[in-house]
C-alpha cells in the first residue's frame, strides 16, 4: 500500500466526469438538428465540474441518422454515439481520457490515453 | 367505461412529455453561464417528440445562484428550478399543461391548464 | 374550451408516470440475474406517486439475453425491453395505461389502454 | 509523461462507476419503505460492471425521512443521501474508493481511501 498522490487523483477525476455525462445524457431525445447544441451543452455541463482542463464532445451523425425513427424522425443518444476526449489538471498532473466507441467489443470504450506532468 | 378520444390523448401526451423531461435533465451540472444553455437544449429535445406544439422552458435564476457550491460554483439542476410550458396537438385538440414549482406544498407541479379545439 | 375534468387529471397523472419511469432507468446496468430485482424497484419507485392504484412492470428477459455484452455480461436497460401497465386512480375515475414495444414501428409506444369509473 | 499502468487503471474504473452510478440512480423516487430495496439494486447493477471487487451503498434514512414530502410522503433520491463504498481489481491492484456526503462543502464527495497491491 502506496500513499495517494496527484497522479491517482487526476485519474480518479477524469473517470468521475465520464462516468456522470454518460449516465446523465444518454437517453436525451435527439435528431440531426439538435446534435450540435447537445454537443454544447454536454462540454459545458462537464467543463463546470472541478479540475477539468478541457473537453470535446463529438455525436456520430452517422449512427444517429440511422437510429432515427421513419415516423418520428428523432432517436435517443445512446452511449455508442458519444465520442469525448477530456483532460483532468489535478495539481501539476494532468490525465488525457477519452469515451469512444469499440467496434469490435461493440462497447463505449472509456480509456486512459496519457498522463503527464503539466 | 367509454372510448379513448383526442382529448384524453392529447392530455396524456402532454403528461409523457413533462414527466419524461423531468427525469431526463434533473441532476445536469449547471452554472449562471450555462442556465440559457440547457434551457435551449431541453426544449430542442422536448420539440422533437410527437404532437408537441410548442414549448418554453426557464430554469430560475435566483434558485440556481443560491445552489452554486461555493467552492466549485455548480450545482445541479432541481426539478423546483424549472418552470415548463407545453402545448400538444393532437388531431384537432391542444392541451397546455404547465411544470411549476409549488411553494406551498414545496412540490415542482405538472398541471394541466387548458385544453381546446383548434 | 371546456373544463378540465377528472378524466383529464386521471390521462395526465399516467402519461407522467410512464415518461418519469422511463428516462429515470433507461441505461441501467443489467443483466439475467438482476431483471427481476429491477422489476420490482422500479414498481416500487412508480408506487410511491400520487394516484397509483396499481402497476406491473416486466422487462424482456430475451432482449436482455441477446444485448448481453458477449465480454462483460450485463447490458443497459433500454425502453423496447420494458413492458409497462399502469392503472391511475383520480377521484373515481380510472385511466388504465401501457408502454410496450411496437415492433412494427420499432418504438416503445405509450398507449391508453381503457378509462372507467370507478 | 510516464507509461499508464494497472493502478492508474484500477483507479480510473473506480471514478467511472462512481460517476456513473450517481446520474443513474439521482432522482430517482424514494421512501422509507423503498430504500433498502434500492440499495441493494445500485449495488447489483454496479457490481455487474467490469472489474468491481465488491461495492456496498447505504442510503441515509434521516435524510430521506426529513425530505419526505409531507402530502406526497416520498421525495427523490439525493447525490447527498448516498455513501457507497466501493473496491475495484484491476490485474492484481486494487482501488478502495468512497462516495460520502461532505457537510463541510456541502458537496457529496467522492473520493481514494486506500490503493493496494494484492
Amino acid at each position: 500500500m502506496t500513499e495517494i498522490n496527484e497522479r491517482d487523483r487526476a485519474v480518479f477525476e477524469a473517470g468521475i466526469k465520464l462516468g456522470a455525462m454518460y449516465h446523465q445524457f444518454v437517453g436525451t431525445p435527439i435528431s440531426s438538428d439538435t446534435v450540435e447544441g447537445l454537443e454544447r451543452i454536454i462540454e459545458d455541463s462537464i467543463a463546470l465540474q472541478p479540475h477539468v482542463r478541457s473537453v470535446s464532445v463529438l455525436i456520430d451523425r452517422d449512427m444517429v441518422e440511422k437510429k432515427l425513427n421513419p415516423k418520428f424522425k428523432y432517436c435517443e443518444l445512446e452511449g455508442r454515439m458519444l465520442h469525448v476526449s477530456l483532460q483532468i489538471l489535478y495539481k501539476n498532473m494532468i490525465a488525457h481520457v477519452e469515451l469512444a466507441y469499440d467496434e469490435i467489443q461493440d462497447y463505449p470504450l472509456m480509456s486512459i490515453k496519457k498522463i503527464e506532468e503539466m
